[in-house]
């Protein structure tokens, strides 16, 4: 006896790995925040946390984290969708969007999880590329949009993982340009500024995907939301589960945006420790930096895969991403002490 | 303008609904464990949490919880999928195995979520229909199955919402005439004892689905789980998210299953009520009770729709399913309390 039929257009889509971690000591592969939650917020999550009955069903729509969501992005709470995750809100736009006979337009290099969310959900897929730079070339893409037509397009700004923010007028015209789903990818918005979210009256047929595990330091909690129009979260109801997050996800979101300010008061610190790696890379020789609007610089070098396996034999642990593109890394801005131990064991080992 | 172009064939998939609980006092309506987890192991579950750091991505393969999930089992940790709630499990089983151009089996009425899942990875169903009993027509399957070489099969068992046990030989007999992935849902498994685990090794194009939101008494947690061969876990690595599951979850279900003798002693007194709800309901008149091997009971009445209206006025919710069944409603087995006030409620309002 065999297995069964595996799907042949999965074949290629090989499984999502990140950085190896054994033996390391400070973590910059992940772009994750390297503050904490701080215990009294931490403290007021396990107090709430106490008086749910583990064994009960969560509620399917937490009203309070989505008023809050809501207030955070001064849109109306019935305009949140809370997903498990932003890849599960990135996944149900697929579900809901994409899928078979449909195709989607991703912006390559860009998070791979686009276009791995959009095959899984069977959609077809175009990749465009971004100018050397990075930057998406707009006339380009435009003529892309009018000849595929396609039914969901991704545009990840801060892009991850060069850093590219793309301007608000040139996701405007595409938004404009197209009937399929646009999603924006807002990942790293908060460290930034730049966002959409105030046009999305003008563009009902645009989505802002944005996750707490960034700038409000809950990677651990897997918390993602999108913004949008009705007529966009009715059709992303159709394929969304009962349940989908825990109590803890829940309580962990709201307690962290009831105390916003504070969680939030670290991105200038974050950001400053970013200018501090574009800087001191972009002096190195052979070094080349691509500025960008996230919590993390992107970065080549030719001998970029020797570079990562000397700094994870010293516990420093970043991305590879020379897979992708000829000699790229990226390394998560971390506290002032990580980032300057990064700066000058790299110096070291070029 | 106007919003983006809505999949057609996800138009007639209308969102899930649960039951209306406002003004709800005894909670009958989704099958949960009754029982809250000890103290003390909801006390370990959050001293462990305490030195989880928030602000960094949970572990992508959690090795110690897959471990106790082979203990449990008696199966290789490699055998182990970990998913958010097995309903993430079964989306995956679909978008791996199902998809554009492929379809699925299931056995109708039963958890409709597998009719959902498959329809939302764009697979397209067939639904068979039980028998009166909600017995799986064996023959009639098999005869399905050879004529329309399904590429998933869901069997639910004991199925939900009626409760039926399909045997084991029946089970195999499904197995071994398809080519397809054979699903077998045992989220009630704890109840009844009856699993195909033990012989998945015969039928490695078999995966069983299990959660922990029944007999582990951890609705709240997300915590679902698979056992399939290589190749089976193999093609579901190519549609995972990274990340899918918060230490939360991951903690609180490795808690459970080191306590597992305390948390699944309950289960015979959860069979009790269950059992006193059929003989006591069976007596009633114009109630059929069809009896299952759940932690609850499915029963008809001529009257259920206003009976479910009548139980919820006095603060008790349980399950209408009239717009599946005439006359349908299923109750969970709850305390010995919670299960004597509901059936002297019910038989009062006859």
């Amino acid at each position: 006896m065999t297995g069964p039929r595996p799907r042949p257009e999965l074949q290629s889509l090989t499984p999502y790995h990140s950085s190896e971690l054994a033996g390391g000591r400070i973590f910059l592969h992940a772009n994750e925040n390297p503050y904490p939650p701080p215990q009294h917020v931490v403290d007021e999550i396990f107090e709430r946390m106490r008086r749910v009955d583990l064994n009960r069903y969560p509620d399917p729509t937490p009203g309070k984290l989505a008023s809050l969501l809501g207030e955070y992005n001064d849109v109306d709470p019935s305009r949140v969708w809370i997903g498990d995750g932003s890849n599960e809100v990135l996944l149900q736009s697929c579900l809901a969007f994409g899928g078979p006979g449909r195709t989607a337009l991703v912006f390559e290099p860009t998070y791979r999880m686009h276009y791995r969310q959009a095959r899984m959900a069977g959609t077809a897929v175009e990749e465009s590329k971004r100018t050397d730079e990075f930057d998406i070339d707009i006339d380009d893409a435009i003529a892309t949009i009018e000849i595929g037509k396609p039914d969901v397009v991704f545009v990840c700004s801060p892009n991850n993982p060069t850093g590219t923010v793309t301007s608000l007028d040139d996701i405007r015209r595409i938004a404009a340009e197209t009937r399929g789903l646009v999603v924006v990818d807002e990942a790293y918005f908060e460290f930034c500024g730049v966002s959409l979210v105030p046009f999305l009256d003008e563009h009902p047929n645009a989505m802002v995907v944005r996750t707490m595990s960034k700038a409000f330091r809950l990677a651990n909690v897997r918390l993602g939301y999108g913004i949008a129009s009705p007529d966009v979260l009715e059709q992303l109801s159709r394929v969304r589960m009962p349940y989908a997050q825990s109590s803890f996800t829940e309580i962990a979101a709201t307690v962290a945006l009831e105390h916003r300010d504070e969680l939030l008061a670290a991105v200038p610190a974050i950001v400053a420790q970013r200018e501090k790696i574009e800087d001191r890379l972009g002096e190195l020789p052979d070094v080349e930096v691509y500025e960008g609007g996230a919590n993390f610089v992107f970065f080549t070098h030719p001998e970029a895969a020797r570079l990562v396996k000397d700094l994870a034999a010293k516990g420093i642990v970043i991305r590879d991403f020379t897979h992708l593109i000829a000699g790229a890394l990226r390394v998560t801005a971390g506290t002032p002490d990580e980032t300057d131990e990064f700066i000058e064991t790299f110096v070291g080992l070029l």
